[in-house]
């Protein structure tokens, strides 16, 4: 393992009447002896400037801070102690999720959750281009870096970690985020043909981005193949390890958007279905995101009274992604909606609201939860777009979904979601529950792998070398299967299992 | 010829849905197409902002500012319109003196010299490096920077050359000049074993510099070889290829201070003399720097009258280098000295001031010029100095005087002084007067020379393998030979021929 980041003690011989090589030379060649096979030392101003009073302060002994990334290093900072910390972050539409490590110990040291700050100019990334689009790009970045620094703060602080010790930050975000973060323009993004302004990221510095961590710290921001497939997704397949996979296997991300990535160590085909918003409340009145108050967990009795689990226990305020799963499986179990997803009126729990037809899910003196047919319809079209795009994406390569070895399972439908009762509606096919692997934040934890082994570089340049972008909707194919997609469970059942 | 800057433009095929790569990667894939053999190319961040826009703005054909050195090409800038320019710039001791080039037509379009304002904190050297020591690094440094800011405004507004328009700048200058132009501590250099921070330097970006010039601007500085061997001679050694002659050929730079350079393809030897001070006003009353109203070529008639040249034909203030070498030598060739450099009272020009001997030069209602007994020691200490570290160098591998093939000539030396009136008094040896090749400022010419043609980083790199600092003043051979040069032109003048 060679963490990106590293303290070495660095013994150097002094300098004599015969030897009066200069520090900076006499630096690289201590490195040198010390590191094997490399090219490029790189060392810059500033710890030039502190170069020769340390040096002789500490009888040239010194302790550097080291990035080693293939045959290139660069020495980052001198210290007195050896205090190094670094972050991996994944930067979400909806939410930055950061982890701050020890990189002597090697040990994460906590993990936060913030709000993506951009969310007050939209929920979700089409409504953040169309305002980037209106000249409003700048504010964007500006916002984007704004919560990074302030989940850097509240890290460091719960850590009691100098921010000026962290030293090196590894990134992963969809295009857009990315794009975002470096403050590049991201209009052509959206528009046919779908073209991002970079796929490859140079190493940045962290003065680059003006985050408030030492300015000389590399951050390394995940490449991304195409618009459609982020960085996110690349750094969940390297911590999936699909792509070391001898058999077809599959990897299922379902944030606010949904992605699915089907393939082994030869190839690797990324559709992105749309899912998602159905998911995280973009769609139906009573979705909201898994944060205090979510409905995340229920299930409905014999008098179609349910029984549910809110995050953090509080009152009901709405229900999240996982939650919409079992709810819309219980009420099917139940016969509360049929195949096709209309209410029944089999108890007094369906309602009419303003003329149509609505279930009561919660009902007290302050707030009423319920949820309509349309949102019931609106949340088929989602689990009928992400079957079809398993359906096609599996299909377009001869195979079957028997054939899938694994699926591994991240995002949201990792953390919370019942499987079982996707299985049940017919969301995802019907493949036997050992073959399901939960990853949770697959991207966070790509990230937090690379900050633990550079070697993961030539891995992650093989991601981008074999994985191809599938599109979805456009395809006669998922135009074909979405519609019979859209019954409970499908209507033939058998293609579920095939 | 490979200039360090170039304009290229680039056509690219337009995006389409079968052809969905990114903006940098298709420009850099146009750029692969149209440089050869090329490992790796950088994109600066300034860059990647406006590449969309150009991109769809012009069609898809671009042109950019490129520097292409060795395998690496970085894109400095994306542009409109095809104005390209570049610095060449020698900072020496006393003056900084720059040249804006046309990088289109590679031709110069104009150059200056100008004070280095770093004289406000003394005339040498090692009164800087002192203050240095007491905490003014910073200040030294930036006022050397608002120099060099000086003077590129004023190559600017000369040329009419918008500043932003210059991307490139080589650097050329002594050791301790190279420190503070990047702030780098000065303070262990003159002190035993002279170790400096640095010897060869990394690319740097304008804006590291806060020179005025496009922010990412690729700074180039000389390399040193060691504390006594600075980029100053690098470069003149670059530019009077000595470094590329079969024979033994020496390079003799007269600035501030003196060095003294002996080679050939094959090994280069450094040895730096004290002559300099005495030719540039520092030791004696009556010298001065070439200014206007030094004068710097004289002859004294059969009356010990002396006829001379002023710069500016001004009325006289002092005596500059060269003309230093004229007054001692026609002093010495009409009986006003005897052979230890004593005045003989021959004419009424030879007085007694203040109980002390000494010649009058120049006597006006305003002025009277003298050099007294103790001016003309002075100097003969420093011609003597030059002679004996000619001597110990040429004798140093075995050689004499006559197999040297060819002597370059540069600073002071090369501009104003008179090689022969220099050899009468025994200040170099006597060569024959073909063998001088007069070279201006060799440092300057040589920071000229690689803005034209980058493959001469692999010629530097090969000055700095073969090149070795010989130390004069501690050498016992050079103390011996010291005593014996203070007489005109020499206790054993057959030594001048030997």
């Amino acid at each position: 393992m060679k963490p990106l980041l590293k303290i070495s003690q660095i013994k150097l011989d002094e300098p004599s009447s015969s030897d009066k090589i200069a520090d900076k030379e006499r630096l690289i060649n201590g490195i040198s002896r010390q590191f094997s096979s490399l090219s490029h030392i790189e060392i810059n101003l500033k710890t030039l400037h502190k170069l020769p009073s340390c040096l002789r302060k500490n009888n040239y002994s010194v302790r550097i801070v080291v990035s080693e990334i293939g045959n290139s290093i660069r020495i980052i900072d001198i210290v007195d102690d050896s205090n190094i910390y670094a972050l991996a972050i994944d930067i979400g539409t909806t939410n930055i999720v950061g982890s701050l490590f020890d990189m002597n110990s090697c040990k994460r040291l906590c993990s936060l959750e913030l709000e993506n700050p951009q969310i007050a100019l939209g929920l979700d990334v089409l409504t953040r281009v169309h305002f980037a689009m209106l000249g409003r790009s700048d504010e964007l970045h500006k916002m984007l870096i704004k919560g990074l620094n302030d989940l850097i703060k509240r890290l460091s602080d719960f850590a009691g970690v100098n921010q000026s010790n962290i030293y090196a930050a590894v990134i992963a975000g969809n295009t857009i985020m990315s794009h975002f973060l470096l403050n590049l323009d991201v209009e052509n993004i959206p528009i046919d043909p779908y073209i991002p302004v970079c796929n490859k990221f140079d190493f940045l510095l962290a003065a680059d981005l003006r985050l408030t961590i030492n300015p000389e710290s590399v951050i390394y921001v995940y490449p991304n193949a195409g618009s459609y497939v982020g960085g996110d997704i690349i750094s969940g397949i390297l911590y999936s390890g699909l792509y070391t996979e001898n058999l077809p296997s599959m990897l299922i991300d379902v944030g606010t958007n949904a992605e699915i990535v089907f393939g082994c160590k030869e190839w690797i085909l990324v559709g992105a279905g749309a899912a998602g918003p159905a998911l995280e409340g973009g769609i139906s009145k009573i979705g909201m995101r898994a944060i205090e108050g979510a409905i995340y967990n229920l299930d409905i009795g014999d008098n179609c009274e349910v029984r549910y689990k809110t995050i953090a226990s509080a009152e009901p305020k709405g229900i999240c992604g996982s939650g919409m799963i079992e709810l819309i499986s219980e009420m099917f179990r139940k016969g509360i909606i049929d195949n096709q997803g209309r209410l029944q009126k089999i108890c007094d729990k369906v309602v009419e609201i303003n003329d149509k037809k609505a279930f009561i899910i919660f009902d007290s003196a302050n707030m009423r939860l319920f949820i309509s047919e349309s949102d019931i319809e609106n949340f088929l079209r989602s689990k009928a777009a992400m079957f079809a795009s398993l359906f096609v994406i599996t299909r377009s390569v001869g195979l079957h979904f028997k054939d899938i070895n694994k699926i591994f399972v991240s995002g949201a439908f990792g953390k919370g979601i019942d499987a079982q009762k996707a299985k049940y509606i017919g969301m995802i096919p019907n493949i036997d529950q050992t073959k399901f692997i939960p990853l949770g934040n697959s991207s966070l934890k790509g990230a937090e792998m690379l900050l633990m082994d550079t070697d993961l570089f030539v891995d992650i340049e093989h991601i981008c070398n074999i994985i191809t972008y599938k599109e979805m909707n456009v395809e006669g194919e998922f135009m074909k299967e979405f519609p019979a997609a859209l019954f409970i469970p499908h209507t033939n059942p058998q293609i579920l299992n095939d």
